[in-house]
């Protein structure tokens, strides 16, 4: 946990937030300045800055988010219309919160532009 | 295998590409279309359409996939620059291969816009 990040904020439950999924590892809550109908943040809840930051045991935690977005994705009505799944590390890549997050992002067609 | 997909193609050796990662359940290789100077594909060996299209078996392999791009981002040079992942999956997510991939995409900032 550090002290002055906003998820870890929230996953200790000192910032509001209104999660639609938690377990022990993970959680998941809206994006709060959604690029889309549905983009949902999926956070571990151990503080790691990004994919840079996570090791060899992590592996299945990794597997989980991703397979937790398809839950969510089906749960929220796009699996079959379709969604993207964006991970943003470091400066380069538009990393804004210093604590890993996915994005699931769809309810509308997103095109083709990545970069 | 999918007789008529192009990335199944390409993992059989009946379409060229330069590989710089292989190992029994994923191979790398560069998008043929870049969207910025880093663009590599990180695909499963196994034909599965998209993220809809894992189950409970497949988290190891999901983890696999993301450890793996941090891994080849470093090995770019552009771990600490920054760098983006995005697994599109269906229509609205703008996928253009119907077989599961992920791209690591980096080498110049990407900015915010997510959708």
């Amino acid at each position: 946990m550090a002290d002055d990040c906003i998820f870890c904020k929230i996953i200790r439950k000192e910032v509001p937030s209104q999660p639609i999924y938690e377990d022990h590892d993970l959680v998941a809550f809206p994006d709060i300045h959604p690029a889309a109908p549905v983009h949902v943040l999926i956070v571990p809840k151990e503080h790691m800055l990004n994919l840079n930051d996570v090791g060899k045991n992590d592996v299945a935690l990794l597997g989980k988010m991703l397979r937790l977005s398809a839950r969510i994705a089906n749960e929220k009505g796009v699996a079959e219309s379709g969604y993207r799944i964006v991970i943003n590390n470091g400066n380069d890549g538009g990393q804004l919160v210093p604590h890993l997050h996915l994005h699931l992002i769809g309810g509308k067609p997103l095109g083709h532009k990545l970069g």
